[in-house]
């Protein structure tokens, strides 16, 4: 799975179907669901929070749906009537062994401010416990992700921490493009080099993403409505330079800008660029973009961004779900002796008996 | 130490110097160390970060050091010469077994945004690790404090949250005034009936004060210069009343305005209200003030902070430092067997070594 499937042309642009990328990951997650229901485990639980009346939201919970079942996952949708339930149906969820991942449709309160001083949906956002997030957006991952700690249980490194989907799907996609990151490098030097640039900084995709791919070692141009920042070694830069100049430099290139009439210009794409869409608009007229040379373009990104919403479920029930993990931490918590001590015990049980035995013969 | 110890006076206002509430909290403190000494064990050390040129940050600095010392507390300053160098220096106060606290003196880069998008001030302030942060405000203290969650080991109830300082010395001051707390109700219900106004609603007080008096129990109305809102039962409300209906109905006022010029009309303060000001400007007429009948006034706050500042560093001392807990923590970790594990393990041993002595007289 490791080599690039995505090839460019040399005389012309390639539009790829995301689905090639998703394709490995769903299969791969299927035949995890197969090995746990052979071993008499069910399926991992996806349980979905609706307190939402937009058709937006109904649809991507029916999408979410459909893609779990498919892939052999078990989904609940769970219809919250007054939003003010919210938090008391993440609780109960957060703390039922048998769900093992939560997912909330937003917006729910949109911007309106919370007792804490985040927005209440910022606080929702919060409050689902890092054993049941699966959009990898709750504040322990969110951190983790922007100190580049990669791992939960520093030095243990067992359990890894979890990327939210779209800004993970991105990288996923890159990873199966040519001249994006190279696995002949460490971890986190894979991009060293490349130039990216993200059009769109929102919290949710836009910065994590530009995080991620500099924490990989590119240097990031992070452009929204009003400003540019250059992320890079793990901090922010100020930046002097125009989206043009930004876009020029780079090789390559994601739009996710959510308005129906932008259009990234494609005069200043460069040959052999990598050029992404997260937007559910177009960003860039295809026809012109598929004229340069070598250009290696992704229109959508969802069908990445559902396969790595499950393969978080699934690393999420591997992690602190699955039967044996429970096992184990509940032997733990007993405060069972190590191993070799039972077996001197045991050592000693037998060799007294053994001398009590010859003691009565012997008496005999 | 639970009796008020300021009395209304029902012909006049009462100026309080925070000093006697201050007082009993020190005492504590130095008793304290003072039987740590006795065990051995050296007195616990706060380490402050400065990397601030502002005469203000350098002489809170020197006020910490005198307090501390004064109570046989060890401070330690390290002065840091460029900026980008704190969280280094932050990071290798946070391991070291030696640090039991840390207070890193703000501001050092204001409002200058970070990788993460928070301030690069709020980012510093949330990698204070949680066993050494006196001040209560990392990620972990302030989330716990916004959801009214009191102890960090849940449902053990051995490690009680920390609690940023200047909030919880209103707190305690109000502990000591006549009808603020009724400590013959239940922790959680002593505010209750009491009507609060308080005039601030930073991150580092107002915001955290006006949620712990709202978890106490109170109605709190919590009014900055661009709006009135209610912090009660663990919500925010939306406020129509005006600054003057919030204070006309308060028994308890703080006010925290960080100007010269703002004055409190003392004309909305009811009689024997308690009024207890956290800014270092005077934001009242204390004269026409002092002749509200009952009133009680606490014009600085100051001492009572430093009290607390100095009260979470034992805490955090006593919960993740002190010798016993390292070492009981180091046991656990080793995976001990249960006590009467070894209990068996020597009675067997006992048994067998009698044996065969026996055996060994008998062959004689």
């Amino acid at each position: 799975m490791s080599k690039p499937v995505i090839i460019a042309d040399p005389s012309k642009g390639v539009k790829v179907d995301a689905g090639v990328v998703a394709a490995p990951f769903r299969k791969e997650i299927r035949d995890k669901v197969e090995a746990l229901k052979a071993h008499g485990v069910d399926a991992p639980l996806l349980v979905g929070l609706l307190a939402n009346k937009d058709p937006a939201a109904k649809q991507y919970a029916e999408w979410t749906r459909k893609a779990c079942e498919s892939d052999g996952l078990r989904y609940e949708l769970r219809c919250v009537d007054d939003a003010i339930d919210v938090e008391a149906e993440l609780m109960k969820a957060n703390e039922d062994p048998k769900v093992h991942g939560i997912i909330v449709y937003y917006p729910i309160f949109g911007q309106e401010e919370s007792f804490s001083g985040a927005s209440q949906d910022d606080y929702l956002r919060d409050s689902v416990s890092f054993k049941c997030d699966v959009e990898g957006l709750c504040h322990t991952y969110r951190t983790n992700l922007y100190r580049n700690v990669r791992y939960l249980d520093y030095p243990n490194q067992s359990q890894k921490c979890l990327l939210p989907c779209t800004a993970l799907s991105v990288v996923k996609i890159l990873e199966k493009c040519p001249n994006c990151y190279d696995e002949s490098k460490a971890v986190g030097r894979q991009l060293e080099g490349r130039t990216v640039t993200i059009i769109n900084r929102s919290e949710i995709v836009g910065r994590p993403l530009a995080a991620m791919l500099a924490n990989d070692g590119a240097e990031v141009f992070s452009v929204d409505i009003n400003s540019i920042y250059k992320f890079s070694g793990g901090r922010l830069h100020k930046c002097e330079l125009t989206p043009e100049e930004c876009v020029r430099q780079s090789s390559i290139v994601i739009t996710g800008v959510p308005t129906k009439n932008y259009r990234l210009p494609t005069e200043w794409i460069q040959p052999y660029a990598t050029v992404v869409n997260v937007a559910s608009f177009k960003n860039v007229d295809e026809e012109a973009l598929l004229k340069i040379p070598g250009v290696v373009y992704v229109p959508l990104v969802g069908k990445v961004t559902v396969a790595m919403l499950e393969r978080n479920l699934v690393r999420l029930f591997d992690q602190f779900h699955h039967p044996d993990v429970v096992y184990r931490k509940e032997q733990k918590k007993a405060g069972e002796a190590p191993w070799y001590g039972s077996l001197i015990q045991l050592y000693t049980a037998v060799a007294i008996t053994a001398l009590l035995v010859h003691h009565t013969l012997r008496r005999k």
